[in-house]
């Protein structure tokens, strides 16, 4: 299919101007001219609008939002095993499914076009990135010991196999996080990633009950336990990395891995600020997710990039700490090295059509003094009309084309009632 | 205008529930079952929508939307006395009823249903909200010293006079800091502020450089300087209060000062987070705001309300630190009171008809487990549908009634060209 976008403000990699934009066989052909012979399917027209590139929520639990706004205001032990974990083992059949679907339809309701995922219930869950057309890399998440771990493994791999072929879904080994997986479980995990290229998702370092149990059982950080099992390399996404020392950072640094910090969640379940600016001095690739909806409760990235770009301000006493246009570039382009891609998150020929068009007839959009700042600092994300995923239109003016929106909101509604979320 | 809301599920004082509530007279008349003679001028049908009481924005300038992301990133001295105070420079005319009229815009589409203001240009000002029909306490920032004071509190007081008969609009005397106003200019506002019974508006303790230059000039606080000069007492409304000890705690919990607490303004100004939770814990009114849209850069409650729960459960590492019902009545009803209402802020009879109706029909707000969790965690602003203030009906279904968007939009687009705000 091929899509003009024409005389649009658009986010470029070099600053913001207008300019149109040519779409065709998935990807961004041309900037300002249209390629030679290129006929339009579709003309979208960019007065009183804005392009960017899709957000990627670089840390996600996406069928979580099943438990939405069910387990608040608990400490953190509460929150995990009092609640999370009860009422995930009621969960069955496609349910998982239909929670990955709604947080899809979240996802790009809020301008979200890719995200990383880690969760369970894997068998049915990919058809929901296949039948919706978003762009995913999924991961059970594995936890264990080193007995388990070649049955976990082959078990995940085989899931690998199993949904080979969709360009927009890749996959993930998850080995949960170093307070649940043991050396051994983590040494396999890794060796299988390393030896296949595989890229790993994890949680390291995210509250200060596990930087404890890890110096108990391992006399070391965790950071430090996962390098020492090999789990640390340049394909991988380690989530929240909240408490770390300075040794950690370096780390973190040296190796390559990708950070995703996930600072609505580290407060909303009062586990701290991550220190995001030593990260970035010190020349760790960081990207940015919403974690689950049942630590945030959204997964709306311009939530999270607006925080993002605030609090590191706040907390360094730093005014020019993260600014709309690094915070922005966090959230995009970095996400999407994270998940592996160099031709993603960009406006730019060549690259990946992954686009989201807003809406700045808008209060709150208005007067257009500085694109990339309202984008951070006064969107709310309800701005975002459409959405093209790999040159697809997956939602035209917050119409979804792939996803039948009221069927989603029933099912989830009797998976609720079924487990018993409501408060 | 008699309205009849029927069967929504709505946010009580005692808890949320399913119920019809009816507006007769500009207030609640009564809830679940209709008064007697009861006739509906307007129905409107809860099914898949929510019922909450507006919020008060405790503290903004409302006019500088038109400096919307016009001075990002930026120190505080560089954003003040570089950007923004020029900028105010060339405001002449009516700018300022147009940025107001654009700021009312914001908030009504926002759930915002009164506010707290601070700024100048008082001559057409005030026509904004008679005009729109929100609620609103305004007042002209003042600085100067004792030598001034009585000429500019003669000015402000004639605005009073100028602008009586308004239901909806009420005043404040506003010494702007005490950095900008010295020792006698703030006790001839106090003196008389007190000897009228009107409330005073002025901003405390909100940078370091604030902390440091009263102590240089008074060897003391901010706070004690203001109590020592009277500012202090139970109808002012002391916006930031970032910068507090101990000592300043106890004197605005003794003074019955409501403080106006405003996160996100903090975080992007490098200036910090205030002690809200020991403020609480003291006894201290507090109340939320947006600031304005200078240094937010958004009016929208809904963030800030999810500023305020998520980041003292993150800095005071506790998960259950202002949680949603907390901070959504923060938001509402001490937002009123601040104001000086006793019959605003709470969905119950007698109460003035200050009504937003939210649409629950959009993937972030589904499932519904808990309602006002969603508020405070999930919701983004844009599922506000219909606003009601004083039982009228200034918004519906997203349409303005009293207000010409189209016109407010190019009004203000034309102030930014002629004094330069693009970026």
């Amino acid at each position: 299919m091929n899509i003009a976008i024409k005389d649009i403000l658009a986010i470029l990699p070099d600053g913001v101007r207008t300019c149109s934009v040519y779409v065709s066989g998935g990807v961004i052909a041309s900037i300002s001219s249209a390629p030679e012979g290129f006929a339009a399917d579709k003309t979208i027209h960019g007065a009183g609008k804005m392009l960017m590139p899709g957000f990627v929520n670089a840390h996600t639990h996406a069928a979580m939002t099943i438990f939405r706004n069910c387990a608040d205001d608990l400490l953190f032990n509460d929150w995990l095993f009092g609640k999370i974990f009860p009422l995930e083992d009621k969960l069955e059949g496609d349910d998982a499914y239909w929670g990955m679907l709604l947080a899809i339809m979240e996802m790009l309701r809020s301008g979200t076009t890719a995200f990383i995922d880690m969760y369970g219930f894997m068998y049915d869950y990919p058809r929901a990135i296949v039948d919706s057309g978003i762009r995913a890399a999924l991961s059970r998440g594995a936890t264990g010991d080193a007995a388990s771990a070649e049955g976990t493994l082959a078990k995940a791999l085989e899931e690998f196999d199993r949904w080979q072929g969709h360009d927009n879904l890749g996959f993930m080994l998850a080995p949960h996080a170093p307070y649940t997986c043991d050396e051994g479980f983590q040494r396999e995990f890794a060796a299988e990633a390393r030896r296949r290229g595989i890229p790993i998702h994890t949680h390291i370092a995210e509250s200060l009950a596990e930087i404890e149990t890890i110096r108990e059982r391992h006399s070391c950080t965790p950071v430090e336990l996962c390098d020492k099992t090999g789990l640390l390399y340049d394909k991988t996404v380690a989530a929240h990395c909240v408490h770390l020392t300075d040794g950690d950072i370096r780390i973190l640094a040296e190796r390559g891995v990708n950070v995703a910090t996930n600072p609505v969640s580290n407060l909303k379940l009062a586990n701290g600020v991550a220190p995001v600016m030593k990260m970035l001095e010190a020349g760790v690739k960081v990207a940015l997710g919403t974690d689950g909806a049942a630590s945030n409760n959204t997964l709306n990235m311009f939530r999270e990039l607006s925080m993002l770009t605030l609090i590191h301000k706040g907390i360094n006493h730093d005014a020019q700490a993260i600014t709309a246009r690094e915070g922005f570039e966090i959230a995009t382009v970095n996400g999407a090295r994270a998940m592996g891609y160099d031709n993603l998150g960009e406006i730019k020929p060549g690259n990946i059509a992954d686009l989201v068009i807003l809406d700045l007839d808008r209060p709150n959009m208005q007067p257009v003094n500085n694109p990339t700042a309202a984008l951070a600092y006064s969107a709310n994300g309800a701005e975002v009309e459409t959405v093209i995923v790999g040159g697809r239109v997956l939602m035209e003016n917050r119409e979804f084309l792939t996803i039948d929106s009221e069927r989603v909101y029933s099912e989830v509604s009797k998976i609720c009632e079924r487990i018993g979320t409501r408060q």
